[in-house]
């Protein structure tokens, strides 16, 4: 359907693997069907990105991703103008191409970028979403599948949006899956049986225990996953979590004694 | 009328819909009449640019719209050379374009851009109405029906303007429409029912109330608007508030908490 | 008499509006006989840019007008290589343009330009009059023509200029214009009549008596003229000078609470 | 294997000297079965590049190293549009090479670097393995060889990751040799017999106590190498560790005089 | 002698009036002989500046004076590359011209200048009298008749040099000349009889008494020149020195007052 | 030998006059034979550059000398590109160049330069001695002559260099000359008689004592020669000792008090 489009490149091919934690499926629908600018927000690692791969195959439209940062200028999502043997060429950023062919645009970890960056976005999350490029001396309409979503970890030490900004988005809070539904993660993606990511899956949960107690975050479905993909390589399961959860935890030494103890309780 | 300009793209075809709040429709008028400068003033999503859209709808002159941003520079806004086949090609920014083709300029959140750029209309605000533009070698004398609006938010922790900038800006302060009016434009921004959107504006309304006491700003009608297009989606109201003014209003848990009782109360 | 000269269009080619207040003609006068640096003090509004228009009409010289601020840099103010078809082109700034032509130099609120514009005019005003532009290699000598003026608003809060800067000009210290000339002006500006006027005078008077209590500045003469202009354009007094002065003067509700005493005390 | 290979340059010919000292080796390569990314941890000098281009050598792939800091851009990991005579070109930056050819890339003194460094890398680390090059408009999918490893050196001083960055990567902590294994080294590396090289080892154990103490760091196996190669100059042990080691590790007088008394001690 | 020299406009062609306060003139030139690198300490506007262009006209060299500032960086100093029509082209700084081809360089209130800067001069200032340009691939070895000269103000606020860039240096202190000197430069420069210079030397006097007092400089012998300029321009002698002094020296209200009282007890 | 070499400039031809002050001359020859990088400490002005280039000429390698600072960046030493008639043209800085041909590269206070530029140096004092240049593409091998110096002056306001960085150098602590050496220095350099300078080294050795109360350094021998320079030059020795010593110390009335005293009692 994308074929030869400028998007083909960000269109997800294979379906996902994603399992649903609550209700995000239907209200990330719901948001679509009327465009809504959506925000998602929990820890680190806790499946954000992955639910909006998993939304974007379903929605069937390609996803524009733009990992955010101090250094992200309003021009590196807009546009720039390239020297070329004829002169300049204008070429559009991600968010220009996203909102011109019609992708979802997904900014993650937006609060990381600067403040020009947020504020690039104000016109496209209003009613007449249009992206201006005063550069390109453009007034751009947006297709009518463009979508913006962007995602944040609100913890204690998080920066936060200016109201100006946060208030554009509706916003779902998502959170580590069910132990259950984490071990049939851990086990599908390692290639591990149940019961041992079970056992990596209850490690993981008393690392989260830790959090705010000598962890800003405790370990993240993708670290359970990584020491079920050791296990499987044939590393033994103490040693695997060492390199995945507690030495990648942290550098601390009482934290990593207290992380330590957990993982001898643990096998 | 203006086709073929190059402002034509900034036009405004259709009305706007727009309830007004109070006289600011005609002390609009009166200062363009004499295009005096402009200020509007108000909370964030009060509709200070929607205004600003209808305005230009009723007088029938483009719109230049600049959101201002901490990285946005004189340069943005006045114009700048860009290379070519044939060399360097000046290019107007969007505050030069609107001032030599008579348009209103709009700079939304005047008050986050550079120091610079408020310097930069000084002399556009003065009787003179001129736009130095240095780099271009050019005194350019401003349209006959160029007018500029600048707009900001004036909270507690919000910058301050300069004395010598604001002083040369007559000012309107607007804020939230009556509960009757936003319940109206809820119902016909979302196309829910007006005892649906009276639901929602109450919530909103008790949303603003904590402003100060856990919130920067209340739920905008912009907002209310959201959690209305939610319900219309078929969402149910109580999980469309949570998702368009509850997690969008806060990350802070003692403050959800009151905001989810006020929810519990409205539905 | 300018005709051709790169300076065409900066000069001023009809009799700016200009009341004294002092005895600041004849001693720019005798400043100018000599090429003396000139220093204008006085706070925001108060007719420093209207008397350096006048000056330059008076004396038939063109005006260069350059609005300092934090990223004025050196090379804005002396010039620049441009990249052009043949290579590069070298193109005056304003500074080095008025010194070449022999212009009167206008660096309005000087204090804001960053240091090295500061030390930029130094030579220009030491014995020697030159201008070295490292970039162009060329020592310029100034235009026998060419004055140097720069103003600023010595307010609690401004900056300091250093005193190797500041001991280069001569002084000229300027205020609001007395009651009946104030009055004058606030007439002829907005075509009101002088009764009306004075009504709007003694209110922007009792402003500035709230200096230091809640306001930065009180309201310029440019206020009262832009609450005139409203006047003159139909709208009720009270609400002109709302408009014109206290929301233009203030977001704090007390300082507001104190105008609006005001306000109705005049109305 | 590797001839024509834009990475043929960064292929390392000869085995590297490397001494085990623990199980870094067969977990390294059980990271690399499943392109797991990979964290050094450990002290200045204590081995982690040997391992890294020990283990290149081993798996036979090229290994491209990044000495991390505070001005290394994005940009310059990415790639960048160079100017020819025809136009633009786009050159890779090294990332983007080791991920489209399929090399070990390897980040050193990752923490060092700027947070738009660190963002860059998340997309390569997540499952899709993709690196996206906006300026490029390309959205590369990394090879199936290419793996990243990072280290960094975490004492007290030492800047921290983020958890979203962390978490992404094994961890692997190494820590200097035991004696019989750096005296080793220091004989093989520097070539003086392994009787003198044990002294300058046992005075090497003796600065490290001092870690905490006035030092930072004590002194890495590296400049006990140093210290070999001066003796086996003809330099005296004592001058060459004073030379290599106290003079090295120190300017704070009493730390001085303290490292003066072990090489006393020792010699 | 220099005609056709790149340094010809940097000549000084009449010899500038000096009168010596000390013996600086002999031990400049003693200085000058053997190439010694001087600094020049004073107060501003005490002849620093002036002394140097008596001393490049007695000795019949060029003058190549920098002011310095915080944006001066090593290569406005030293030189660069300019894109031509047939590619780059090389230009030297006033740094780089002067110790070419032999002048004088006078870089005015050094201590201005970025930390760059000062280290740029300090291959100048060896035995090696050498230039790097790394940019241009040269190492440049100095004229035989290249001297650098730099100034600075010695205030309790002024910046520190370093000391592995200050001791490079011979050092004079100069300070204002005697009041029957200075009364000789007023009347010589301003065109006034000695009395009325006499009167307007003993108010400057008196302001210097305040240094530390309120202001950070007393009146430099510049001003009181201008004060002469205003009175032989016709201005009363008291509206003379508030424009040239009191007003250019203060705006804080209470050292204004103290001034006021020296001008009526001096007329 | 080096004839046509791009090195060829930077080759030292006369013997440089350098007095041993104690073994570095033997200690730096035993590093040059294994190429070990060395790092020299000591005041500013005690001899360290002289002693590199008396080394390199003793070696018969050219040197070349980067004198560091806050914004010499790490493109500064290995290379950039310019623009041609054809398009971009690589060419080497300092560093990239003395790697590949083989001189030996002195980082003159290296701690002044930026983080950047300490770290490009690791690999290059790594035992591959390589210099990744990403810019260029380029994984330079350097020249087995290739030789890396860095001094600095470890003084109590002295900024740190990294353990990571600081680690990778043998080491040699420099003085000041004894007395004697000293005053043969002076001698020889200024062309006064051994006594003359026996009383100037007396004077410098006072001065010395000063340092950490009231002076951060004491006079280097190159002030003492000043000093004798213009004792030679026929200036009284008081006044050429205040010029070149007292003076060019202090601005600090008590400490210029202190060391006129000491001059008072060294003539």
């Amino acid at each position: 359907m994308l074929m030869g489009s400028p998007l083909a490149a960000w269109c997800i091919d294979r379906q996902p693997y994603y399992k649903p934690v609550g209700r995000e499926v239907e209200l990330f629908e719901a948001s679509w069907q009327r465009r809504l600018p959506l925000m998602l927000k929990g820890p680190t690692g806790c499946g954000k990105t992955r639910l909006v791969e998993y939304m974007a195959w379903r929605l069937g439209r390609p996803l524009v991703t733009v990992a955010c940062h101090d250094d992200l200028s309003a021009n590196d999502l807009v546009g720039r103008w390239l020297l070329d043997a004829d002169g300049t060429r204008w070429q559009d950023g991600p968010l220009a191409q996203a909102a011109r062919f019609g992708a979802i645009c997904y900014l993650d970890e937006v609060v990381e970028a600067r403040a020009d960056t947020a504020v690039v976005i104000h016109p496209l999350t209003d009613t007449r979403r249009m992206l201006p490029i005063p550069a390109h001396n453009e007034l751009l309409a947006a297709h009518p599948d463009f979508m913006l979503v962007v995602s944040y970890n609100p913890g204690p030490a998080a920066r936060e949006m200016k109201p100006s900004t946060r208030q554009r988005f509706g916003a779902l809070a998502l959170d580590y899956p069910a132990p259950e539904v984490e071990s049939q993660i851990v086990a599908h993606e390692s290639g591990i049986d149940i019961g041992a990511a079970k056992l990596i899956v209850g490690l993981g949960i008393r690392t989260r225990r830790l959090r705010g107690q000598g962890l800003d975050e405790g370990a993240s479905t993708r670290m359970l996953v990584h020491a079920g993909v050791l296990v499987a390589q044939g590393v033994r399961a103490s040693d695997a979590c060492r390199m995945a959860l507690v030495e990648a935890l942290t550098d601390e030494p009482s934290t990593r004694q207290a992380l330590e103890a957990a993982l001898d309780a643990s096998f």
